[in-house]
């Protein structure tokens, strides 16, 4: 993993170490910022339009003008400076810098926007062998439906994951599974049955998720969609996180607890093949599946 | 009410339109960013150890090592750069530029400072004439304790007392008030008892809340602290805000109900004169008083 080279900000292509923003921009002062990382497998951008439609929600949401830039076309450019393969691009769009601080701003917020790319595997070691799991106190503001930038209950779920020798949290409301620290989070039942908690502003709707779900009919593999609590988790048979950034990673424990015999399952390992075979994903890139 | 020519940021004073900061920053990546706004009364700074107390409990919080500078240096230049008689003076602790966005960050978070300052006045037409506010769901996180520019919230919300004609926002839980939009609620009912919430996760330690309670002793106004709901407030006698930007301010409705008769009341305009005296404030600036 490495960050590439060039950076996009408001309108100029520049080098990362160059880039800077005023510190008056709303989205340093009160976090009035929304953000997309969208997935590059062989040069091709994954699943774009359902990033721009959440986008579009979350700008709505936190008031911000819809950007008059070409979003499609700065992505591309992205790609082609970096000769980005394979990894991901994180785009900011923010409330911008609209004079003194004040809560209230201009009735329109002419937004900042901001893009960086990573170089990145998307299938690595991780989705091989899985990861380990805390559980966090989920502390976030309750539209998480929204892609903003209020992202510290994430940041501390992570670093205290990593204090526990852990990859990452599971946040959970009162013993109740919200999502993973930047995942959903899957659940697979003794009886094969594939459980994700079904959408609300409890949780991030993630564009994985949304392609995982329409890629299996009931005959293939039984989904429910609902909440499930931290019990259920450890009791069931297996568990995988789904991001842009992880993609499928199989949970192997959660608070030291393994869950089924603490190895990646069948179930994930499908859903996995599935997934892979979905963004064009040579064989080789999986022979351990 | 208007913004001062210099500012501070990372150890060099510059004109305002000059700071820039990195993107990557994580205040601005991830919001994990502390803030303290004190007032200034005549060259002065009210309650500075108050303040200090309540950023250091906020950076360690937000897990953000403190500071080398001497803060209180730091805030005697920005006086005496700007002529700052009569003002505030915002100070950013963020958690910095620490290379690539990445949410677990170095174990140590060595943090970037940034400080403005804003000419105004702290005793106003407000003060004298009191405001309206609209009731608003706080969807707040649940560490509100810790003052961290996760502000999305209280930006919607005055966003949205503005559209509807009033000054301000009453944050509230299913109809149990938290507080203001960035303020400290409080409550005079027909027995002349003063009602604040009490501390907890769910509101902010206000420091001019603290020292209002610190004013007075039970022969000359009781006080109780705990939390009420919007109807009580509604049927209430009186009730004003305190904040550090706009100290204390009479509520004269909520929704369009007048609470009392919509006009400031003899408890608020004690609290104010109290207050006034505190900070060393002449009477011929409260002489409506």
């Amino acid at each position: 993993m490495s960050q590439a080279e060039w950076v996009y900000l408001d309108g100029e292509y520049m080098r990362a170490q160059e880039a800077r923003i005023s510190p008056f921009d709303r989205g340093f002062l009160f976090a009035q910022a929304a953000y997309e990382v969208t997935a590059v497998f062989a040069g091709k951008l994954i699943d774009f339009d359902l990033h721009l439609e959440r986008l579009s929600r979350t700008l709505s949401g936190l008031e911000i003008d819809p950007p008059k830039q070409d979003l499609r076309e700065l992505h591309a450019e992205m790609i082609a400076r970096n000769g980005l393969d394979e990894g991901l691009i994180y785009l900011n769009v923010s409330a911008g810098m609209q004079g003194p601080r004040d809560y209230y701003g201009p009735e329109q917020l002419t937004p900042s926007l901001f893009a960086f790319a990573t170089h990145k595997r998307l299938i690595t070691d991780v989705a091989r062998d899985g990861i380990t799991t805390i559980s966090v106190e989920d502390t976030r503001w309750q539209r998480r439906d929204l892609k903003s930038t209020q992202l510290v209950t994430q940041t501390l779920a992570y670093r205290a994951a990593r204090r526990a020798g852990a990859f990452t949290a599971i946040l959970h409301e009162d013993g109740v599974v919200t999502e993973a620290a930047s995942a959903n989070l899957w659940l697979v039942t003794a009886d094969g049955t594939l459980i994700t908690r079904d959408l609300s502003s409890a949780l991030l709707p993630g564009i994985t998720r949304a392609t995982l779900l329409s890629l299996f009919d009931e005959t293939e593999i039984k989904i429910e969609e609902r909440a499930f609590t931290l019990d259920e988790l450890k009791q069931g048979a297996e568990a995988f996180t789904s991001s842009t950034g992880v993609v499928i990673a199989p949970v192997l424990s959660v608070d030291g607890v393994l869950i089924g015999r603490g190895q990646p399952g069948p179930v994930t390992r499908k859903v996995q093949a599935a997934y892979y075979a979905y963004i064009g994903a040579d064989r080789s890139r999986f022979d351990w599946l």
